[in-house]
């Protein structure tokens, strides 16, 4: 990766482990050679880090390419230094139980400290209304607008031309990238971070037949609930959140959301629930606690999933799932010409089955 | 729902259903009690509404709910009211053949009341073209662009940071929501509902193989056509409607897009048809009017389907639909381990067909 | 379409392909008639071209519309130009091995004539950090803002709205229409297109358990790496391509992706390779060269895929593809009914296969 620090802003190995916010997890440094170490200047993958970044091997895959990390120092598990231990390891090793999280933490460090150097305040360019509430430490890009009644919360950054609609409230420390647009009415918790082209609270998709006017043509059901966002969200890039019909559609403490996804009106989805970019899901369905639904999955509308249920990417949920556990429904691919033969077959597979039956039975 | 009216601006029942635009639709109210009536605050579901708001009944499957309800009033049919003769309700009953319809036009009512009270005017940051033309009563937000040769309908209302290209036409009475994009030479109808991240415009999709640069390489066809959108279309937040290569795209009146639907060049969509988020309609195909298409289904180009046309979600509609009716295409979901077991025989199916021939016909 | 341009300002034919840049494409100019030519104002298609307009014959089913077309001139092959010597054209004919390509390099000029008279320079309300870099010859729509160390290279327009990122850097004679948002860190090639919408370096979506804060919570995995995109690249309405966790995302050169595409990070597209709408590439996937993925396909991580590798629509591929060819796995639609009886038989086929064993080996 890019170089991040300056050298004269770079901490020493131990000044990066005390500075990163690693409660709780165990760290131990092993110097396995006598030579001056150099300042953590970023943080790389095994095969590209560079001499003055840190690494970590996650994933047992990898392993062969800890002979020729060039990285100042690697995060690996105790066990897998143990194995090591004939190789004199070029780097100092920080062993950690769960090195992934480690270098997560790492790396939350050094973005952070990429932030703390943008420019704060609020820009001149930013139409505020008079009845705003900005808190302390909020800085608020150019080109955004802040209407009436709504509610900045302390320490939290807007990007440049974000829209915070009538009487929103976004909370404490949140990170709001370039062009999110609020609606009225919606409520976004604390340490949320909504990427560029977020849409939170834009009218559900309701009518009801109107016979009145023309055969097929549909009336507008006004869209009169909000949108409620817990602590600690993320939101990816374009995705959007309808505003509920009557009551607010949900969004639980925690959940993460990837890009290009739909959340429609009414739903409400539980606590550390994750869904991978471009999932669908449709209105007023209930999503549990600690689920995850893979990439451009599908989830039809008034269903109820429980807790810890994980969809597979691709596929459509088309009825409850109570059951914890993994579900899947994907058109396996093939070259064309033999999905074509198979395709066939399956449009008439209801028929095959008779044919089978008719075998095992000739007599019906 | 949150209570959307101060006391001394919330109507009676009777003035609520003088005021809204219930034309067509039969009414009867029915007190059943001679205690003094609340006004009208707002308008709640069965089990959420409070005191001092009207709800409704319109799924018999929640008609159980009649009986705990708070609400001030209730919506229902008159057969519905008869079979509850026995009960004493504790509300004002209306009664009206079409709950749904009837409750899809009060909640608009609340709705625009709502608007009415918004700024009007146009906003100071607003940048406009001197050659635009801005009718009567027309309000831009802050941070609007309006580019040379546009015209903004009488009534019409921008939300902060839109975006009207070269020449680029709004109708009457529209709503545009914050960070709409049109393009140049596109064209709105009259009270079109325009949701934020909702692009117009943008080039369609058409390169020709172009052998004289490089193996592989595209030229770019230039897209010369427009969008051009009848009139009642509302179209939901980030969605796309893509220019014509040399005619217009045509999205008929009436029509309801959800969010993140893409519509691509050169389509046409008949009057009052429908479509659920997260549908993809490739280039030039044409949809009869009075169709829905369900959540993330797919539908290839240069296709047509005729009227009244019913796509399930998750379908991918690959050759021409002319009879009216419904069409499905899903994988249907289950345990993961079940899901293998069968995909694994759905791969060779061609290959089990041929058995079971075989045991049909040995001899061949 | 819509005649462009004014009498006075259209060419002639033989100035029109004096004008374009046809470089590499035979072309030769036969007048079957003596009476004078009108100016070129416009391109059509066969039905709807007018006769002060140019339009072109590049597929044979359209054959028949020669007859009763009015341009003023079309293109066509040698080949069908000689099929139809017979006849008398009433338009000038252009005879050329590619008339597909030769359209679309008039159409280019056609729009780039547009494009050349709209207002330039850089817009009194755009936010400037004054440590940007903005070269000669550059527009800066109304709205934009230029963050800190941003550069914009010679000849490059950027519409209304547009937010360039600290240190973003997007390459000469770019088109960025109105409301794109590129993050910090950023490189945008030579020569892109990049429509409204269209969202550069938000966050890949990484998450690490995070077992001491609660269970089932996700500690953010900083994405530290940026978004780096080719020469002669061109990306769709409401696309995002996100940042990588450590080194870039790469699109390469001369790509092309159409609306509502979702690239997720680290991720490598060869150049060449085409997608259209709504496609999802999960982080991590490798694209080779020259391929074409059909829209609202689904490309799962960490996989790769080799040169030449064609994905139809819909597909979902969910392993790698080394071997050139087309790949498809769609579930064929039906009426709803038929499906029902199809999809449950699907449900149980591995049940089917072993009863098909069964009756082929009964002592198993």
């Amino acid at each position: 990766m890019p170089v991040l620090l300056a050298p004269d802003q770079a901490p020493t190995l131990h000044e990066l482990l005390a500075a990163a916010n690693t409660v709780g997890l165990d760290c131990k440094v092993v110097d396995t050679s006598a030579e001056p170490k150099p300042r953590i200047r970023g943080l790389g993958s095994l095969q590209f880090a560079g001499v003055e970044e840190i690494s970590f091997l996650s994933n047992s895959k990898l392993q062969a390419q800890l002979a020729t990390c060039r990285a100042a120092a690697v995060i690996l598990t105790p066990d897998v230094f143990q194995a090591t231990e004939g190789q004199a390891l070029p780097y100092t090793a920080v062993l950690c139980s769960q090195p992934y999280l480690m270098y997560a933490l790492l790396a939350q460090w050094f973005d952070q400290h990429r932030i703390d150097h943008l420019p704060g305040g609020i820009h001149r360019s930013a139409v505020i209304d008079a009845s705003a509430e900005i808190a302390a430490g909020v800085s608020i890009g150019p080109q955004c607008v802040i209407e009436a009644g709504a509610k900045i919360g302390a320490g939290s950054r807007l990007g440049a031309g974000c829209i915070i609609g009538t009487g929103s409230v976004v909370g404490r420390d949140c990170l709001l990238h370039a062009n999110v647009t609020l609606y009225h009415g919606v409520r976004v918790g604390d340490r949320a971070i909504l990427h560029s082209g977020v849409v939170l609270g834009a009218d559900g998709f309701g009518f009801a037949p109107d016979p009145f006017k023309e055969p097929g043509a549909w009336a507008k059901i006004a869209q009169l609930g909000g949108v409620s966002i817990g602590d600690d969200v993320e939101i990816g890039a374009n995705t959007t959140v309808d505003r509920g019909a009557l009551e607010d559609t949900v969004i639980g403490h925690g959940v993460k959301l990837d890009n290009q996804i739909m959340i429609a009106h009414n739903c409400r989805i539980g606590n550390h629930t994750a869904m991978a970019a471009c999932v669908g899901v449709a209105g007023s369905t209930v999503i549990g606690e600690r689920c995850t639904i893979g990439g451009a999955a599908m989830v039809s509308g008034h269903l109820v999933l429980g807790d810890d249920v994980h969809v597979s990417g691709g596929t459509a949920i088309t009825a409850n799932v109570g059951k914890p556990g993994r579900y899947t429904g994907v058109y396996p691919f093939a070259e064309h010409v033999q999905w074509q033969r198979n395709a066939a077959v399956l449009s008439q597979l209801a028929q095959l089955r008779k044919r089978v039956r008719h075998i095992e039975k000739p007599e019906h």
